[in-house]
């Protein structure tokens, strides 16, 4: 049935394009924003519409920025030499979380994945090419994601970077910290024992 | 850890503060913004404003609305002295799915929840009973949700409704059409018993 309100069905229609909101859930956002004051929902679109037109992206790491250098990139106590390559800003929040990085970061803005059309020219590739032709680049550290698309990716590059004068590795690949081995899945548990290494105590070093 | 853009963080702000939706959620929907066009970006957030700013509620029902008067409340076929009382307009949608009702409705706006600050006067009550002191109205059916909130509303209407002239009347509650016994809960599968009524052929009549 078509809804009483071409401007309602319009908001629903918008707010359904969003990833993993159905129409249903569509309508139950545009009930609440209907009941919040004019300015309030204004301040909302507003947000939305200024974060795709006045969004910059760091020269440097390609991550999304309030400056054309982002702040990890313009910090002279990173280590230049290395570039940790992720998919997107919230895997570097996710490493920067874990205070053990203190390189600079490439930011791809995705992963290869020929299902949803995105190939290597899609992605942040060509600038971080550039940025090995240009300074000195001793390390590229690939942490992208356990998956057939981060895979792709991963492999596609150590490919383009080889003979760039610069070390390829990847971040480890194992049981998590804090898990049983009976809870872990197969895959992983088997790729864990396939690259066992000499033992370490956990808490030395 | 703050973001590195402020412009990200203001999007993802407005983005969590939608029901049902977390920061890491927001995040999402805001790199999701991020990667389309910017003239699709601007419809979105266009439409979510003017839904806000221009929307319009039938003087007679109330409901979500292009015009002063609203599809339903226009039509001349619709049985005028038979009103169904509505939380909002997706309760309007699925009765008028079911075919089987033929008069108006009322939409309330929302129903009583002092939990969250509702009163009766922050519904569209007194819209209510001046259609009723108004005009010959022969019948109200209390449509309400079977929720604690659902039933405060329908025993404040019903009060509220006496002496005006009309029978108060309230959606039948029992058992799901195509549902098998020990799927029902305890609360419906008791209530349907104890109001059960005269046998009668689900065909017939």
């Amino acid at each position: 049935m078509a809804l009483s309100s071409a401007l309602l069905e319009q908001a629903v229609d918008q707010l359904a394009t969003l990833p993993g909101i159905g129409r249903r859930t569509a309508m139950r956002l545009a009930l609440d924003l209907l009941r919040r004051e004019v300015h309030e929902v204004a301040r909302f679109s507003e947000a939305v519409r200024r974060l795709r037109e006045e969004v910059m992206y760091c020269r440097e790491c390609c991550n999304i920025s309030d400056s054309p250098l982002c702040s990890i990139c313009a910090d002279p106590r990173r280590e230049r030499s290395l570039i940790c390559v992720v998919e997107d800003i919230r895997d570097v929040i996710a490493i920067e979380n874990t205070l053990q990085f203190k390189g600079l970061y490439h930011v791809l803005g995705g992963v290869i994945s020929p299902m949803d059309g995105v190939g290597p020219d899609d992605l942040h590739t060509a600038e971080l090419m550039q940025r090995l032709d240009q300074g000195d680049v001793r390390e590229v550290v690939l942490a992208l994601g356990a998956t057939l698309e981060g895979d792709t990716t991963s492999f596609y590059l150590h490919r383009k970077l080889s003979g760039k004068g610069a070390v390829v590795t990847m971040i480890a690949r194992g049981i998590s910290i804090g898990g049983d081995l009976d809870q872990v899945d197969e895959a992983t548990l088997g790729r864990s024992i396939l690259e066992r290494k000499p033992y370490q105590h956990a808490m030395g070093q």
